[in-house]
């Protein structure tokens, strides 16, 4: 029987825990800084019992999963590393890679470290959110696999794989970079919508009654949770600053169409943002 | 039985088209620029029959509905409210409604126009997108109903009702302030970031990685055409002005509070943000 331990029960933490409980035959150990999370995952049956972090819930362990926010990987990585068994294999899945790499670099036991990142976040939180199926189909990326152990990498392969995921492999930078683009940026411009619309909407219910199905789902992100993102933004602050950059650029040349009431530049910018069609399909 | 023509053929006026054909005893002829809209038109069965604007499928109808883009809308109202029979009503569903009810505001037969716009566009286009059930749940606008002859106004609120829809009522102006921010803003949000990922990702496989749920959501819009939205831009080029610069200086705050690395002032904002979730669930 493998020990697996999970730290941080929400939508990700949870959702591992779960497909492994049903998975393999493992004992999971749930722990999470929010007692009333901890008494949800045992309800909800994501795990089989809480523990602490001061107890052997690391030290016996076979296999920890830290699913917090990425500061607090940041912070907590290396002394997990340090306490854990020896032939322990410790994998994180935060949504930033290069600072959480960084902090264990020189770290002795590097090798039993993988750094992942299962792209599978939705705009709900907590366990309640947790639920087997989440992973299906969705991509995971392990970054820096040259610095884990072959048996590590291995597990931690096939752990995703059985979750339904297929694996990529980037450099930590790579990741951070292009996730900016693809995943950060999206929240960000989620975020900001959602602001000027409710800034703008001081009646709400004008919202509701003339909200479409577009606005639901450009504005959808907006749902996601403060405590999980402001880490996120903060630990890739350097390339999300670049993109928003970029992004302000494009909007410049949207409102300069419009000011010039120049339609053929407008569809021309249009037909060019239409492209992401082939792409996402 | 109702003679019904149907212009434009695209997703909006091919869904009303297909529906009318089997809720009502109609018979619907079908015009469209695009020749090949018009055969599909009939091969998919949304029109009885195809016409021209210039024979009497326009004299001879007893309701006409105006589905093109609202450039066109604008251009064209006038002269088909003169050329239609003294009887007839006419519909139009374009996304902006200052300028178009703007075009007859002065027109003899201002009462048998009936100025609406049905909330119910999608990323697709075109006679294909078109079917039965694209307007149930959704939400109706009327805009000036009291410039509308009464046996108009119940005659299209009966058929919007038919529909599935429910009808709320606006002026022009407040309609396209409104929709400046719940939903042309929201469209140029998503075109801009589906121009940033594009421009960033030169290796396009790489988005197709890395994308996840969130950013096919986010950008779903992008996917829209252009030829709809550029007048719908331009027609409302005022208050989306306003509604981008408002965008922005959002969007600078979430800049400054990166750069100055402010977590408690991200955190803010997002909870700010995350308030959408009331009105929109």
């Amino acid at each position: 029987m493998i020990k697996v331990t999970v730290i941080g029960l929400g939508l990700i933490g949870g959702s591992i825990a779960k497909e492994l409980r049903t998975q393999l035959n493992v004992e999971v150990t749930g722990i999470d800084s929010n007692p009333d999370h901890e008494k949800k995952a045992l309800t909800l049956g994501l795990i089989h019992k809480t523990g602490k972090t001061s107890d052997d819930a690391i030290a016996s362990a076979d296999l920890i999963i830290l699913a917090i926010p990425v500061n607090a990987i940041e912070k907590t990585l290396a002394g997990f590393l340090s306490e854990m068994s020896a032939h322990a294999v410790l994998i994180d899945v935060g949504s930033t890679k290069e600072k959480i790499c960084k902090s264990v670099s020189e770290h002795p036991r590097r090798g039993r470290f993988v750094a992942a990142h299962p792209l599978a976040g939705t705009e709900f939180s907590g366990p309640e959110a947790a639920h087997k199926g989440l992973f299906v189909g969705k991509k995971n990326i392990i970054c820096e696999k040259e610095r884990s152990d072959a048996d590590a990498l291995a597990l931690v392969e096939k752990i995703f794989e059985s979750l339904g995921m297929e694996t990529y492999y980037l450099t930590a930078e790579e990741h951070d970079k292009h996730l900016a683009y693809v995943s950060h940026l999206s929240h960000i411009s989620s975020f900001t919508l959602s602001l000027t619309v409710l800034d703008m909407e001081k009646d709400e219910s004008q919202i509701f009654n003339l909200a479409s199905t577009g606005l639901a789902s450009t504005v959808r992100l907006a749902k996601s949770n403060p405590a999980t993102w402001s880490p996120i933004f903060e630990k890739n602050s350097e390339h999300l600053i670049s993109a928003i950059d970029q992004y302000s650029a494009h909007l410049k040349s949207f409102k300069k169409a419009l000011i010039e009431k120049d339609g053929k530049r407008l569809k021309e910018m249009m037909l060019s943002a239409n492209r992401i069609k082939k792409i996402l399909n």
